[in-house]
């Protein structure tokens, strides 16, 4: 790759792009006919779809590297992922909707339960309800006080899980979290794993002292826990990039962080995927790239649920004419890794890919699938290779020397 | 990729390498049947040699980047495209047998007719013919004067183009056409895109004043307009790099500037393709590597003729027999980039390359096109990749470490 090549190429005009990423959708072979997910689902309107397109796979990071989701996306959008790499907690306190500055520090925390012995006893404090967890975030935002120059942010996010933000000058992010990750443990304190980022640790140190105390009356959520610190970094956006007026349709903070952090328009969240796929309509002229995003095939990849995995493919098959319908310039489905049922957790095997556009070059894959994908006249690429051919495909990249 | 890696292996000897440069040979799906141009031709001699060698297909700067003939020759050659970038001015200064220095800024120009309003109403003056536009370099050679310690140099191209070549101190090539493009606009003043060039814009503007009164009492052509402003870099020669005595058979400007400037022997130009295969028996003797270029294939392409450019297809396969008649140690047939008619202009597609040598390890692919090389044993490379695989199958390379 060379730095800044495809940015010096961009240029805008009125194509539009959508790409459909299907998280984890990469599978191995297993099952009672050995085939992958993929394989064994039946999806007429994919495999349709396969046929006019080039396919390929691709290495989310790099060959043998498994990736969380936050890299594994910030490739799909051109991002070199080692660079762009940030912690979760920025992730998901932008997929909340909360601004996040150059000044501040996040992490995620849950509402945990802890004994009388100092001893977590539930870590997710017999998973209270999110109306719950909107009271407590409340309750400690009103009575936690640094009084140090910095401000403390705490938000819900979702049954047991919050966030917490510090705002200030000289924090940094690089903190190894407090969840001990097993009941049955003592919570450990945040630890600086610099010197420059002791300030932050004492002061997060401090806000777990507090919390202790506001909310020692509370009878299950009694305790926090924080893990995922990271500072903010500043991404330009893909508007700055590519020229790319980007849309993303995204249900899960995650994501939805990921993209707004480099300037996408986040669709409000919907109520399941099918009202995702419905939301392409209403914002389709308004927007050039649209991002959209299913969780479920990485969510039932990592139940290793095979047929429930299935399921999810099968349903977003009977949503692909609702993207085809609107006639984009370039379609492009894929994963941002692959979650195979067989493994019940995120692998390294590269993702099937393709890509429908009016020259594409299609080639002679007719299913769309890992294991007719290696035929793929892409073969297997970089992830990060993408967003240059999405916009080679929509005429969006000008032509480089003479 | 290692830098200087293969040149620390590179060898001399006795063997030869003939590559084939169809220029722009690459497309995509168009026609009645669908089918690529090279899908579409009859080309039995191109077919029986693929099918004795490795074939592949190649970027030729990064995936989804279209490249212009001049980076994507560079890569050919084992030169780093983006950074042996130059101006497409000393590409066809070179090309056309000026010596460029490192004191030199050239540009091509073309003659124009200007009206009395100033502005542009024919962009070519009426396709002069090649003796005027002889007649006109030698009318502004001999009058026009810098006076400033600054030689300008004016040589006739083809038809209504030309070529500027300013020689002197502190000239710089970053410096705005001139040329608005349009007919019924006027021309553009010449203009430093930094402050280090602003020198030579203004010499440069000097000359276009001079030339407007020197040639204001011809009919047509009374004006000149430039652009491809670029100034000289130094490259090493295939010679210093590889070890090769190259030998270039090319018979457009841009094609021989870039082979001259890498230290190729340029052969004459020639009245044909056909001619352009005799000439490698006469000199088959003389040099171990041979460079021979095939303009039409892309100028079809870029005319959006897919019958005309299967034609040229089709015709130099029969010239092939030539080729094999040497018995060259290596041949390698491919293009610099891909031109589909369906396009009408360069493009991002990978163009098809084919490895004919002794022990290549010959793949399964039967026919020499971009869908067959799909699955052929070279996979997807880049275009830079090329030169040491060449150089490997001559018996060029050492091997590296013990």
């Amino acid at each position: 790759m060379y730095p800044g090549l495809v940015e010096s190429l961009a240029r805008e005009n009125t194509t539009k792009i959508v790409l459909l990423v299907l998280d984890g959708i990469g599978g191995v072979q297993s099952g009672p006919n050995s085939l992958t997910e993929l394989q064994q689902a039946h999806k007429p309107n994919l495999d349709a779809l396969a046929k006019k397109s080039i396919c390929g796979l691709m290495n989310p990071i790099a060959p043998g590297i498994t990736p969380g989701s936050g890299p594994a996306h910030f490739s799909l959008f051109g991002y070199d992922p080692v660079e762009s790499l940030i912690g979760r907690g920025v992730l998901e306190a932008a997929g909340i909707g909360m601004e996040i500055t150059h000044r501040d520090v996040a992490t995620r925390i849950n509402f945990a339960t802890i004994g009388a012995d100092g001893k977590i006893t539930d870590r997710r404090a017999g998973r209270i309800s999110s109306e719950e967890c909107e009271r407590l975030c409340r309750k400690l935002q009103a009575n936690i006080d640094l009084s140090k120059g910095v401000q403390v942010i705490i938000k819900p996010v979702k049954e047991h899980r919050a966030m917490v933000v510090l705002r200030g000058d000289g924090l940094s992010g690089e903190i190894s979290d407090t969840d001990p990750q097993a009941e049955g443990l003592e919570p450990l304190p945040a630890r600086g794993e610099n010197p420059k980022a002791e300030k932050a640790a004492q002061l997060f140190n401090e806000v777990i002292l507090q919390a202790k105390k506001i909310l020692s009356d509370e009878p299950k959520a009694n305790f926090i826990m924080m893990r995922g610190f990271a500072g903010a970094k500043a991404y330009s956006s893909l508007k700055e990039r590519f020229k790319l007026n980007a849309y993303a349709v995204a249900n899960y903070p995650m994501y939805r962080g990921v993209a707004g952090l480099i300037g996408m328009k986040l669709h409000p969240v919907t109520k399941d995927v099918k009202t995702e796929f419905e939301a392409l309509k209403e914002v389709y002229n308004d927007y050039d790239y649209f991002f959209l995003h299913v969780k479920y095939t990485d969510s039932r990849g990592e139940d290793g649920q095979y047929y429930e995995k299935i399921k999810v493919i099968e349903e977003v098959d009977t949503y692909i004419p609702m993207i085809t319908a609107l006639n984009p310039d370039v379609i492009a489905v894929t994963g941002d890794h692959s979650t195979p049922t067989a493994l019940a957790s995120h692998s390294w095997h590269p993702v099937p890919v393709m890509i429908h556009a009016k020259n594409c070059r299609f080639d002679t894959v007719q299913t769309f699938d890992e294991i007719a994908c290696i035929q793929g006249g892409l073969g297997i690429i970089n992830s990060l290779n993408l967003m240059p051919i999405l916009l080679a495909n929509a005429g969006r990249l000008l032509k480089f020397g003479a």
